[in-house]
């Protein structure tokens, strides 16, 4: 790797924002440091004294606790705050609450949001570097690299590989932050699922669009199966679960048309026989397990990235 | 004490899988640890980088509050997840979100859920220590504990003595981890209640029933009030509060009847003059303070012996 | 500043119980610890192994953010209670709980409650030291200083100034306590807001009270608008936004009649173009952003003054 290369980036809030030099950079250190968690004393000094502040518009449990444990493992305190208690229900505007929690002095604030923009927004009024933790139906740019660390693991490469990615692409910022990760690469995304749900413009990102998921999944390399949001099967124009399950669902038989050695992902709350049969859930193949851990490793290594130089 | 003892527990699940020299140990350990939290600086680096994560399935204050000081008393990481806020209303089984939090390298987890057995089933599944908070109507170990502890304090021995345990027994599991506690010691059991309240099968465990709490009572040496959950009293098969807390109430005249340095518990959230009288509670007779205090110094020992050695 | 001179308060739960050299000395530690939450490294070990819990029966994102973050920096451990998961919920006295805080030997405890005296009435019931984050309509001391600290730092004194404050007099606890800590100090405090949002006896406590607000902010040092609860503006016997806007908000046309170099504060959460004019809110005037960077620092000093000699 080049000798001169530095890591410059203040913010991460877009896997377009990257060049192909900076997530390789990025996935080496995550490599590097992921050893810690495995150790006796799971600490290392190097962000004492930092302050991090998760900021979470939407529920959740692994992502936000991801960020915590990877925040003070490398030393640094934590802070949440959460929709549901915080002062955006008594009506302040969410970039009063920026420059509220700017004038305490954070070194990162690590945001979720359902609207699209808002990391992005955030960086015009304050100091603080801002990490994506998820925007609407954006991107979720820390879960892209942990699927591509994960993905370089067991595959030592990230170029010609074929990535199929099944679902509610059109929804889903996973899948939009994994195609552009993926392409920019040098491997090959191709998607599938119901019609209702593939969004517009796919080509121009780069990734191949199939209409039936044989074809997606046929000689994959990697499989990916999407989270499907229960609440988005209610509506008329969508399949139900049984019939998605039919069509869309990943099982023994869909996942044979992979290569021998391809891997199964799936990046959570999985629906289990939904998107997923619950066998190749817990198969061999499987490497749903390994994104969690290495999401702990990419969110120590970007902390670090960001605040510890 | 025996040289060549050692605890060798992963998991803290029942008091059934503790041997007398176990509980001993784990008091003897209490014990020294209590001291800490007395101290102007209440901190030791023992358990410094150490993963400990709270997974509260129900609500609590004071146990959640108590296992959070005891672990950064021992400078352990502490993360708290509750049930309102977990990916389990996603739809997530609880197995998913447990695999989860192992693939983030804790190196315990303090569960508490309302199905009997819960952390017995996790620890097939994770590599991380469990603790149970408090299992449906099964065990509160830890609670068994400090109650245990509170009463050796107080009594110079835990062989020997009659300890009365009044109110719901078939849905406590304090009773439950006390009555198999105490009687591993050496002590007798004697329990009261309303009828309805009354489990199957008490004698095969040691107790001793009775119908009426003075027979209970009388020349006890540790007379234990146990909650009574207000909404089971809306039941048609139960009493009301206030004729719960005439036949079933602590009383001073009641307490009379147990010997004359007779120690009075109540494992908290207690309902004033319900269970027992106010005058009761705050007498010098009664203890619930100290139960309060050495559920922080059991914790610490737990963890200690679990995660320090 | 006098040699001989000691801190002595365990508690602080009201501006009255503060002496006008009590104040000095406040600010003054504040102004130096404000510097450490501007280094690379924002921690300090001065608290270490110190238990602060913050206990709030009242939502708070920036108060209850502001003393955490002020705890940490000076190296304490931090625990935080919300009334939604609190055992007061089931039924649970506040006593109760306060006194099984207690048993767990906290360092400090930091309320906020709707009731006014709250935080006084726990300083009988138990030994750690207290801070009030605000009870009821009565006081919120942390502000006050706050709010002092400001103006100090912007003003250079804190004596002959004239401050006015603008709105729901009657219910805000940070007036009550600006008032008393103003008045104090040596400046004249000038109120204005609709009739009905104003208290009896306001004169006694030094204020001058004026009907409409160009009066009260003529010549004035220091303009500072206050909250307006939207649940009371529903009040038929009160003003609607919009009526409020027109007649007690202030915009840049009122604020000409103030000092020239006066300066514009608002305690937060700020209804923009309510209780203040946008324009002016982001002025240069404005000293909204110091007071939020200042309550950390206050905090900070505290803490400090109370635990940590």
């Amino acid at each position: 790797m080049d000798t001169d290369y530095h890591f410059t980036h203040k913010h991460i809030l877009s896997l377009e924002d990257l060049s192909r030099r900076d997530i390789e950079y990025i996935l080496q250190t995550s490599k590097s440091l992921k050893e810690i968690s495995t150790r006796s004393i799971k600490k290392v000094p190097t962000l004492r004294g930092k302050t991090v502040i998760n900021l979470f518009f939407e529920p959740s449990t692994r992502t936000k606790l991801s960020f915590e444990i990877a925040a003070k493992r490398m030393s640094a305190d934590t802070f949440s705050i959460s929709a549901a208690t915080s002062s955006t229900t008594k009506g302040e505007t969410l970039i009063d609450t920026a420059r509220n929690l700017q004038a305490m002095n954070p070194d990162a604030i690590i945001i979720r949001h359902s609207a699209s923009g808002t990391p992005h927004l955030l960086t015009k009024y304050i100091k603080a570097s801002i990490i994506n933790a998820g925007d609407g139906t954006h991107e979720h740019p820390t879960q892209g690299l942990l699927d591509m660390m994960t993905v370089y693991e067991k595959k030592q490469t990230l170029s010609g590989l074929k990535i199929a990615i099944i679902g509610d692409i059109a929804h889903s910022r996973v899948a939009h932050s994994d195609l552009i990760g993926f392409t920019k690469m040098g491997s090959e995304v191709h998607v599938s699922g119901p019609a209702t749900m593939m969004p517009r413009g796919l080509q121009e990102l780069g990734a191949v669009q199939h209409l039936n998921i044989q074809e997606a999944v046929k000689d994959a390399d990697v499989v990916m199966a999407l989270r499907i949001q229960k609440e988005r099967l209610h509506d008329p124009l969508l399949p139900s679960m049984r019939e998605y399950a039919d069509f869309f669902g990943i099982n023994r038989e869909i996942s044979k048309l992979a290569k021998p050695d391809a891997i199964i992902m799936h990046p959570g709350p999985l629906n289990r026989n939904i998107e997923l049969t619950t066998d190749l859930a817990d198969s061999e193949q499987s490497v749903i397990m390994d994104q969690v851990t290495n999401g702990v490793a990419v969110r120590m290594a970007l902390l670090y990235l960001i605040l510890g130089s």
